[in-house]
């Protein structure tokens, strides 16, 4: 197998890449004395996932039970699914606690705790429940101020539960693109979950765990007092998106989407690619950031950086690849049909979750198949 | 199996909607008097596909050849794939048209050509090859009076392949609104696909298929003289963006999304459920248009609209439900946790692609699970 023989459009890793964002993050998270928790939703591809163990990760985030059951099967047990539970899938959850799987669930209202503790009551089983502090008004979570903070904390305490901890995501932190502003954001995240562990400490309640993360904030961060764990995904990929906030060069971004030449509007200066949004993703998360690059940016099949084109356009299965402002009414002669060039994505998230499977690149030109999977 | 305990989130198709939608499309083009040809691409789904050719289609449209080999493995031969032919793909095509495949394969330039006559020559083997008419500037395809025309023709006639036909796609179909418009556009796609159909009759070459379509165009035509087939893919299930441009009622929607409420921010009007972008996809194909969806409109879980709601925003597990307009205070107690919810989506092929199969909700409430497959 070879880049000249594969199938396109295909999804490519760069490893030497991948490896140096691990180690990056890894590094950083040893430096500030915390546990690091990597949240596999973005590649859901045992290899990729194992690098990570390998580097030092300590268990992982998953955003499905479907990556509990998945990873848990691989041999990983210390597993935190960090969406609020939804009652119906608390019998899968036991399922997997009671084959030996270390699963933490999370709750962020009064309801939703009660609900847990019904089910361990009518199995005689008990969950480890981690509750969700709402850092920056972005999602989900209890502001660390909020009096049901106490209220869900007794509901499961009271009920037999094990209080593990508090978890807070500043999701917000993907909207900036200067370091102040992520060594603040990222400061906002880390006061405010802490905020939320000393008042439960406070009640008497116990919260060993102080768990944070996104990829901006993780790396923005100045210090990490009273946190135990942080948890990020994007990084061991990097995207566009992730290179507008500012936490990233081009030359980081460990995935590409791999894609053939197979037409021209040479009027409009478009060649016409074999990878659209399925291949890509429909995300545009560069669309109201500071630099807009559609679909993607385009780099030769050996992935240097052709600077200034994009894909500009994309159908199903038609991408269009066109140079920023001036059209180049020469693009027939400078991506001939049949051409390979590679994209890089706007989210790698979305991007991986488009694929049954990655290319994995090695150092050495070698190419290994690496399944992911996908759905519920 | 039934709606209250299916996992969520999960993608469902109104099976009575499904087949309405099938029905007035298949008589449509009965009464126009040209064969249908589905784009299966929509769906991957044998279920959905079977469903189209007991209707009445003739043969199917596909966008990759892994919809090929799929649709072919289950036993339909006439199988058109509606991508400009990369040169690297025609091995695989051959495959497939040596194992008794009826694959039609398409190009819109010389250099395409001259590989599909090279490859066919090394193999001793001929292909069938539609020309890909531009009709409205959208993507792909020479126009109907470009002198390239004749010379793919040429070059694909003298180097022995089988002139099947001429194709077009008025994609730009999907940037109007109004029923002038659409039969406006409609027109446009028939009289270039003819035209082109009569340049090539007219230098003495065959040309035996005129194929046109895309929903809002074969929906809006007035008549077809000259056109033998039409294609067309979301009419199946319908969408959000089908809506706005004005060729479905939110009540021909046959696919939506089950989802369940797991938190709320009862200040900001939210609730939170458990589909994120990744079970509705990145499209936001509503944005553009004269009303924006967001990533959906919620329904109850019996697929009754609540008028107003919608998917305001999603990350990759997690939706946020909101009113347009003013905040929702009493969201918490309308749609409490555990709530199920449908939300109707912007683009059902999207929607679709993330899932690896749908549910099918019979009129008598059964469900069954209809596999999709993905990738290339």
């Amino acid at each position: 197998m070879n880049l000249e023989s594969l199938n396109t459009p295909a999804a490519l890793i760069d490893v030497a890449r991948m490896d140096h964002n691990i180690e990056r993050m890894q590094q950083r998270m040893n430096a500030l004395g915390v546990s690091f928790r990597p949240h596999v939703k973005t590649t859901k591809c045992e290899q990729v996932v194992r690098a990570q163990m390998a580097a030092g990760a300590a268990g992982i985030t998953v955003s499905t039970l479907k990556e509990a059951e998945q990873f848990f099967a691989r041999g990983i047990r210390d597993i935190v699914y960090a969406v609020g539970m939804a009652p119906t899938k608390l019998s899968q959850a036991l399922a997997l606690r009671q084959q030996g799987c270390d699963l933490k669930i999370v709750a962020d209202s009064v309801a939703c705790a009660q609900a847990i503790v019904a089910v361990s009551r009518e199995h005689k089983e008990s969950f480890e429940v981690w509750i969700e502090i709402d850092v920056d008004g972005h999602r989900s979570g209890i502001a660390p101020d909020d009096e049901t903070l106490l209220a869900v904390a007794t509901t499961l305490s009271n009920g037999g539960m094990h209080l593990g901890g508090v978890l807070a995501h500043a999701g917000s932190s993907y909207d900036y693109d200067t370091h102040d502003q992520l060594v603040r954001i990222a400061e906002q995240e880390r006061s405010g979950c802490v905020r939320a562990a000393e008042r439960l400490r406070a009640a008497g309640l116990p919260c060993e765990v102080v768990s944070i993360g996104s990829t901006p904030t993780a790396l923005a961060a100045e210090h990490l007092e009273g946190v135990t764990e942080v948890r990020a995904g994007v990084y061991v990929m990097f995207d566009l998106v992730m290179h507008n906030v500012g936490v990233n060069d081009t030359s980081e971004i460990a995935l590409s989407v791999l894609t053939t030449v197979i037409g021209h509007q040479s009027e409009k200066g478009w060649a016409i690619v074999d990878a659209g949004w399925m291949a890509m993703s429909r995300d545009r998360g560069t669309q109201r950031q500071k630099r807009d690059f559609g679909y993607g940016l385009v780099c030769e099949q050996n992935g240097e950086l052709l600077d200034g084109y994009v894909m500009s356009g994309a159908n199903q299965e038609h991408g269009i690849v066109s140079r920023f402002g001036t059209p180049d009414h020469e693009i027939e002669q400078r991506f001939p049909i049949g051409t390979r060039l590679r994209i890089l994505p706007n989210h790698a998230c979305a991007t991986g979750a488009q694929h049954p499977a990655y290319h994995a690149v090695g150092p050495d030109g070698t190419i290994e198949a690496w399944p992911r999977f996908y759905g519920w």
